[in-house]
């Protein structure tokens, strides 16, 4: 078969895949994307291919003629997140899969080093020089709390979820989740979008992990944050489009909110005159909860383990359509 | 009997001691100490007391006629941790427990904060404005690591490096830690001091509790540091006297070490023109670790639960000696 990829590595890395998929040939587009997030241009060489692994235009995919899998290279995956999109590859009989896998554990403990962050009042107490026993100190150390025993509500159940909650274990917080589609086999308790103002104002701690589509634009706006309960800390890795901005900047200048900790904004990064960066209990880290070191290297194990899945007809991880 | 405290705390506190120790007498002395981490001069009240909570001075433990059991009102318990007072207390037949089981969840919950901080680079990712796909993204998202699967050295085997070990399970990390005296009861492998320089070596996380007294002095030296492998973080929780602080700063300035994490210095806070200020990969925070809201309360029920303990003969929570 010929494998088609427009992602942007290392010669290295290159080698890498070229081995890890013999017998397969790899076939490389002349000019290589500069970001697994823009919007690269088509290389012609991607219709001969078989399978192709990267971020390819939409139009690219479905008139790819011997396309038989095709692997996105992200965790999120807005622009194949179409009705028209799905229609057209299950028409042509193509499966989906994403590279989630690759982003859950880095993701999870990106968001639990936040609400570390917080409930330890790192950026407080890293700049404080305060003596034992003075009134700065008291109020330090009374401000900072223990995850343990605390609410939490998870909106937009998938992989990174899961680790979340499994990595969350010992901690003994109170965890319920919010899915579309309950499918029964959850590790915590799952309420549906119906059901979730009251889970909304029952959680200390918010993580936003939905995916972008048309449903969760700006899902996070002011209606929503007034059903938080007063003093919840809220958190956002999972796309910066599904936060009302300005309606969060003005829950974090009222002080109904504690502190939001994002990692992903609209746009990243937000301009130096955004009202956010003027809120001092928002802290915003640039897209980097899924990084890791090696993480291209990860991407491309993943890639392969799913090719060997593929090769036996057996079940590929991280299917999405 | 009386119990006599020098806790230095709110009204309403010392009026829930007051009912949580019926029908015991509470004598408080007439002025109240400054801080728990300040000796105190000692009421000649605690002269009458069956029982003390609080950091009262050795000469008052040891001259109290009727004392039957202190408990001190912290973890640590430095001027208490000598040979003669062991044998002192041994000889009245006092026991000594402390509170070190009021700051362990927040002790552990602090140095994992620290931990998953360094891991996701929040110091400099809380400060970037960088943009995805840009060299300095890049380079970020680069040098985020995972816990997952890296190794940890804890140094002080107590009920802090046990919360610790618990809390981190989920993330499969390799944990060794060193005890004086193996009991065989310990959750990870053990090594005794003799036996330290080969898990120094190995170890990408090397966490500090070790308690404050003539053999833990400077225990982390040039030489100890020199022995940690390159890139190794190094976190103190326990106290401040046991680094020797001007090589941890040259270990830092050399490169050798990541970073290094502290929550306790010598003194506290350090002088504006200490050098470790100037180390750019040396994070503090000041004595903050054990603190949690309502942390007075918390102390005041362990004592209450300990006192039920000792009125039935049980065995105490938390006895040192």
């Amino acid at each position: 078969m010929k494998i088609f990829t427009d992602l942007s590595t290392s010669p290295e890395l290159l080698e890498y895949l070229r081995e890890g998929i013999a017998p397969h040939e790899l076939l490389l587009p002349a000019q290589s994307g500069a970001s697994v997030l823009a919007d690269v241009p088509t290389d012609p060489l991607m219709q001969e291919a078989d399978i192709v692994l990267g971020q390819p235009r939409v139009d690219a995919v479905l008139s790819s003629p011997k396309l038989k899998w095709l692997q996105v290279s992200t965790a999120g995956y807005t622009r194949y997140d179409t009705a028209d999109f799905r229609a057209a590859v299950k028409e042509k009989g193509v499966p989906v899969s994403n590279s989630s896998h690759v982003y859950d554990d880095a993701c999870a403990e990106h968001v639990i080093a936040f609400m570390l962050a917080n409930a330890r009042q790192l950026p407080r107490n890293l700049k404080s020089r305060c003596a034992n026993g003075s009134a700065e100190w008291n109020g330090l150390r009374r401000d900072c709390k223990l995850l343990q025993e605390q609410s939490l509500l998870i909106v937009g159940y998938g992989a990174i979820a899961e680790r979340v909650i499994e990595l969350l274990q010992p901690f003994r917080m109170s965890i319920t989740a919010m899915r579309r589609t309950v499918r029964g086999d959850e590790k915590v308790k799952i309420v549906t979008p119906d059901e979730v103002s009251a889970a909304l104002a029952e959680a200390d701690h918010v993580i936003n992990i939905l995916p972008d589509n048309a449903e969760s634009l700006h899902w996070f706006n002011a209606a929503r944050f007034a059903q938080m309960k007063p003093g919840a800390i809220y958190y956002n890795i999972g796309r910066g489009t599904t936060t009302q901005q300005d309606d969060l900047a003005a829950t974090l200048k009222s002080g109904h909110l504690g502190a939001a900790w994002l990692d992903v904004t609209d746009p990243e990064p937000l301009p130096d005159d955004h009202v956010l960066w003027t809120c001092e209990t928002c802290h915003i880290t640039p897209h980097t909860a899924g990084g890791q070191y090696d993480e291209a290297r990860v991407l491309i194990r993943h890639f392969i383990e799913n090719l060997r899945r593929f090769e036996k007809g057996e079940k590929l991880v991280n299917r999405i359509m």
